[in-house]
Formats: C-alpha cells, structure tokens, sequence
C-alpha cells in the first residue's frame, strides 16, 4: 500500500512556513503498515494543483492533501476537487449544526464566510473535524483514494488519529488491493565515532545482512542514529535478531536503543530511579529547559532552571561570584562548575547540568573563538566540565551545546546503571 | 525563472527527519527573484531520484537537490546523478586536498569511505563545501541547471548563501533565458479577530488590488499573517502603496508591521528603548526564555529566566509564598503577578513576564481544565494580568502561551510609543 502526501500553500514555496506537518503524518502511516512514496508541495493554483493529483494518482492508492481549506479568498483546494471529481458544492446540514455549535459564543466568527465552511462536495464522504471549521473530505476513485485535511498541524493531528486512520483501516475489509505490510524500524543512537568510521566498522554486518533489511546512517548535531527498516519482508523476530546484533558492535559507542529525543531517554531513566535534574543556562538560553520540560510527564523528574543570560542574574541567583568571572571570564571551567554546583543545591536535585560558551555570532576572541562551550554536569558524586568547539552558527552552537548536555549527562547515568 | 526543489532521504518519507531545509533555500531564492515552484521529497531510491529529476526538468530552469551525499551505503545521489548525466566519477584532487586539511587533526576520518568524497563526476562543476566533506556539485544540460548540496542543514546554508547563488546569479550574464523577476512579499501581523472577519474586512480592499497582487491569510497560534505577493509584476512603489493601505484598513488590530517572529519585534522594540526584559516560567517550561535568547543581540535586552517546573522553585527562588500557591492554586492571577513582580525586581530589568498554566496532558481539573493559562507582564507602571485557555494538546499550549505573553507584551510597548 503505497500513499503520497500533496501539501497545498503558497505559504510553504516562498518559505514562510516549514511543512511539520508531512514528517508526524509519514510516522503514523508507517505505524499503519502504509508506505509513504513521495510528498510535494504546490502552490495555490489550480493547474499545478492538478497535476499533482494526476500524478500522485499514477503511484500510489491512498494521496493526502493538507492545506487550502480556509474560508478566505487564497484558498482554492475544495472547489478544485470538486472539478477533478467532477462533483459540486452542497449544504451539508450536519457540519453546519457542528460549526454552529463549535462557535456558539462567538457570533462573530458566524460570519457569511465562514457559511461557505459547511458546503461540502456532494460526492465526497465528509468526516467530522472536531476542533475546526474545515470538514473533512474522502474522495473515492475506483480502488484509489482521497483524504483532504486543513493544513493548521493540530487540526490535521486530531483528523489522522480520530477519523482518517480509522476510515482507512476499515477500508481492508472492503477494497481487495488495500493490504497493509508490517513496516518495521528499530533506530539506536550512537556518539563518539565518525560516520564513515562507523561504516567501514559496520561493513560486515552491512553486507551480510537479510534481503529486505535496510541501514540508515543519519549524523545530526555529534549523534549518529542508525535505522535499520524492513518494508515487509522481515518478521518481528528478524528485525529483533539484526538489531541485537548491531547493538553489539556498536556497544562502545551507543547512548539510546530508541529513536526517541536525548531528553526523552533521559527522562525515563531519571523517572525510573526516582531523581530529578535542575539546569543553568548561559548560552543555552532556556532551551536545554525547554527541551526538558516539553514532553508530557516531565514534572516528574525536571524541576527547574536559571537562565542567566546577563551576568548580573550569574551572580546574584546563581551565587557566581564577581571576582570569579573578572578571573576566568564567564565561559569557563570555573564558573560553569560553580553555576552547576550552587544550582543543584538551591533547586535540592540529584543532578544539574550548566552551560556557558559564546553563541555569536558576537562575542567571539582568538582565545575564545565563537562556538566555545564550557558544560557542567553536578551529580551526587562530584561535578565534571569539559570544553567544546561547536560550529559558527549560533543556532547550531545552540543545538549542539543541548546535545552535548544530553549526552554527557546519559554517559553518567549509564555509567552509574 | 522558475527552481523546484527535490530533497532526497528515506528519513524524510518516514518522519525521522522534518525537511527544514526547502523553507530557508524557498526564502533565499525569492530574494534572489527566482519563484520556487515545487517541492518534491523522494526516496533513497534510483528510479525515484530519477523519475522526480525528470518531472523537475519539465517544469523548471533550475532544480536542486539535497541530501544523499554521506560517504555510507544508503547514500546514492553522487552515483544516480553521475547516470543521469552520462558522466563518471574521477578523483579532483582540490576536493581532496580540501578534506584532508578539513580532517587533518582526526586521522581516524582520513579512512577510505571518505576517501569516496574526494571523487567527483567529470561533466560536474565542482564548488567548495568549506564546512564538509560532500563536494557541491553543478550540472548543466542546455539552458537548465541542476544544482546538488548536502542535506545537513548547516552546510547546506552555507552552500547556498557562498557558492551556489552567487554561482547563480553569474549566470544571467551567459544564459539568456536566466532572468530573474523581482518578487516583492510584504507582511503584516494582526490579532483579536477571526480571519473570517478579517477576509471580510478586507473584502473591497481585495477586490480592488493591482493585477499581480495576491494577498495570502496565514492564521497561527492567534496571530494571522496577511502577506501581500507580487512575482515582478508590481514595482516596489506600488506594493508600498498597497501595503499602506492594508495597514490602515487592519490598524485596530495590528502588532507588527513584518513577517519577523514577535520575540524579535519585541526586541527591537527594547533595544531601541534601552529596556530590558527577564522572564519566569511555568508552564512554558524555558520556551519563551529560549525565543528571546535565540536570536542575534539578544543579550542586549534579555536578562533571563527562572524556570520554576516544581512549585519548591517558585517558592524559594521566586519568593511565592506557600500559603498563596495553597490559597489560589498555582495556576492563579495571585501566583502569577508574583511571579512577574519579583523576578523583575530580582533582576533588576523594566519588563517581566511569568507564565503558569496547565500545559496537560495531565493536572487538569472540571475547574481549571488543561490549557488554562495565566500570564502576568510586570511593568514600570504596574502589572497586569490575564487568563486563557489555550487547547487541550501540550505542544500547542506551550506554544500558544508564548504567542499570548508575546502579544501582550507588544500591545503594552505599542501603547507606550
């Protein structure tokens, strides 16, 4: 079962917005043992609207469409599915008690415009958007199909999950060619070793691996993830067996036996042994908080930050004292250490990682070139520092220095497993 | 002239990796006046890679491609291009005196699989990766041009913004079709009306514009963007004019007069005042400390953050008394002006926003349901505070929440010029 995703904006093809929304659907319909073929991204207009169908139609059995829904003038994708299916717009009394509802303390948004979000295409099944104005559209064309849904990402979320997933899994036990494979992947993240180091290390495994397996090497920010994939051609219990195997002989270097983010699995480890972490920031900037506290659960283990982005919070909430910084300056063993140290007592957490270093693109010296980064991790049995090159961009200084962070601090959990 | 971009990756069609790179290159491309069609992700695939390569070529003067270029097995781009263009790969020997001074402190990457990267294909126009191994690549076939980069986001800017536009941009001294039009976007922010009313609003204003002017709604965690286009056919003057016009007609609703995020618009705002700002968060977790520090200068007007996840922070380092967070609960107006009142004075800046709120999925109640937020804004002139309930999914009332503190904040500053 092959499906295509066509996202449908102006927005998305002079870059005012990045498509999120195509990567969480290709992870749900691997889930659901469909393969995701290709996805393009078209522009407001009706031509290259249709040819796109036209050609997503050629490949595939199942084509998603996200985007184009709105009541304003811009978007167009209703009324252009309604010409590819040779159909036309009808009041459809449901939706429009829905909208009415949806929108029953605010008789501003019932405006004529948002009228025109309760004509449907007459031949199309609608399903119900619970959380928007855009009623969901399937298309059937012979044993093809077509699942239309508003681009806004939380909207499109609830839609896959409650109503367009389900519709289409129902649909095995109605159309002959709708057969769902078993996709597997198993990712493991390793550090420590370069990619093409990794590759020779792996070379044998690599060729003598089971038709039907596949190896990614996928290298972001110091970490290198390895996915092994099997479209359906491998069972459970073969994939399980490769992936031991390639645990193996990459145990000197792995940090996670998942795909899931660093702070994910330093969240389950923490969790699991009932201890928390605290964080200090300097050229992190609160995103090595926010990276913790975003995923549900985290109250458990994270219990808080002091971003002292300007010296004067270093000094008088995090204890650093003046002198200290006028001695080794603010990206320092010294001062990280202590930033590490006096943060994990007054929060009272098992662990506490800091940060200080020089983001830029400012600030650099020939001392302390930009992408300098001094990290701290306090546990209960001492507090280590090292210092890191990270790059010149200051978003990726960033995003390496909450790695690094991640996986100095999993290294010691590890350790101490 | 037209581009299309094709980003090639198995992680990009299973949702490992979300593509962020065609929206930075969409937005460099319009600057450099050329309209970027079409977005194509295809597998790590030959027959993909080239069937897309042939679709791309009959719509569009110039196409790139991202990604494939690692020195491991599943990376095939070099070789399928090498195919398509009837050439072969050969050693270049500037390539590979640039990888072995690259990697001349890590002899351990010096091994043969990077010893690949160092061969390019022959008809290929090389330009120097300055931060990488994978050389860039320029094909030309007639009057076309395929340009191919790197899909790590870092290299692939710097690819970009140093060799391939400038490269570019040459061109149209030599190919005479290469012409570039002068594409105009202009955006504007507006908030607290539907965008149903909006579009009505605006109605006559729409009906009426230039031949050439598109006007695009992009609405978003409260905040629309409306985003007048123009693909060379209005000049800079009259885009102004239009531009004006639609100011005048959204005044009552405006926050910004750009497409910038408003944690910049905010910052510019202080900056250009001499103020500054520091914040305390709950529910937001370090994500809008993280907004403010992420760009550029920010330095210059934020001071920092207390991240108080675990209400023992809120006590002992944002002095909330306990009996207050017994009294009126955490997520109350009580806590937050607490909050924003002290670690403004603790900071010692002239702004300070605090933020608590119920991110979910858990801790709801039937009384403070998940996506009740409080956010407070501490100001020279007092402080203030507001309540709202922001949706039922964590990402989106984190998010959201920052957009409100955000906006709040802005319409205070506003109010003050």
């Amino acid at each position: 079962m092959r499906a295509e995703i066509i996202t449908i904006g102006d927005e998305l093809l002079i870059g005012q917005v990045v498509d999120t929304n195509s990567a969480w659907m290709a992870e749900r319909l691997n889930e659901n043992g469909i393969e995701l073929f290709q996805i393009t991204s078209v522009h407001d207009n009706r031509e290259h609207i249709i040819a796109a169908l036209d050609e997503a139609f050629s490949r595939a059995d199942i084509v998603f469409t996200t985007g184009g829904l709105g009541p304003t003038k811009d978007d167009i994708t209703k009324q252009v599915l309604c010409d590819y299916f040779g159909t036309h717009l009808i009041e459809d009394t449901q939706v429009r008690a829905h909208i009415e509802t949806l929108y029953q303390d605010r008789p501003d948004v019932l405006n004529r415009l948002t009228a025109t979000q309760w004509l449907v295409p007459e031949s199309a099944t609608i399903l119900e958007n619970r959380v928007g104005s855009a009623p969901l559209m399937i298309f059937h064309r012979g044993d093809q199909l077509l699942a239309c849904m508003p681009g806004v990402p939380y909207e499109m979320k609830i839609a896959m999950e409650e109503q367009i997933l389900p519709y289409i899994n129902n649909l095995k036990f109605k159309i002959s060619n709708f057969r769902f494979r078993e996709i597997l992947h198993r990712t493991l993240q390793v550090t420590g070793i370069p990619e093409s180091s990794l590759a020779i290390l792996l070379e044998d495994f690599e060729n003598s691996m089971p038709e039907g397996l596949h190896l990614a090497y996928l290298p972001k920010d110091g970490v290198i993830r390895l996915r092994l994939s099997s479209y359906g051609e491998l069972t459970e219990a073969q994939m399980a067996h490769s992936f031991e195997q390639l645990k193996k002989l990459t145990a000197d270097y792995l940090i996670a036996e998942t795909d899931e983010p660093l702070e994910v699995v330093v969240g389950n480890i923490l969790k699991s042994r009932h201890q928390t972490i605290a964080t200090a920031e300097s050229c992190t900037g609160g995103s090595l908080a926010s990276l913790l506290a975003k995923h549900p659960g985290s109250s458990a283990f994270y219990f808080g930050s002091v971003v002292s982005y300007d010296n004067s919070v270093k000094e008088h909430m995090l204890g650093v004292p003046e002198e200290m910084i006028k001695a080794h300056g603010v990206v320092s063993e010294e001062v990280v250490c202590k930033m590490a140290n006096n943060i994990r007592i007054q929060i009272g957490t098992d662990y506490a990682i800091a940060t200080s270093g020089i983001a830029g693109p400012s600030g650099g010296s020939p001392e302390k070139p930009v992408g300098t980064v001094w990290i701290a991790w306090a546990t209960p049995d001492g507090t280590t520092a090292e210092c890191f090159h990270l790059g010149k961009l200051r978003e990726q200084v960033i995003a390496r220095t909450c790695q690094k962070a991640l996986v100095g601090l999993l290294k010691l959990l590890n350790h101490k497993s």
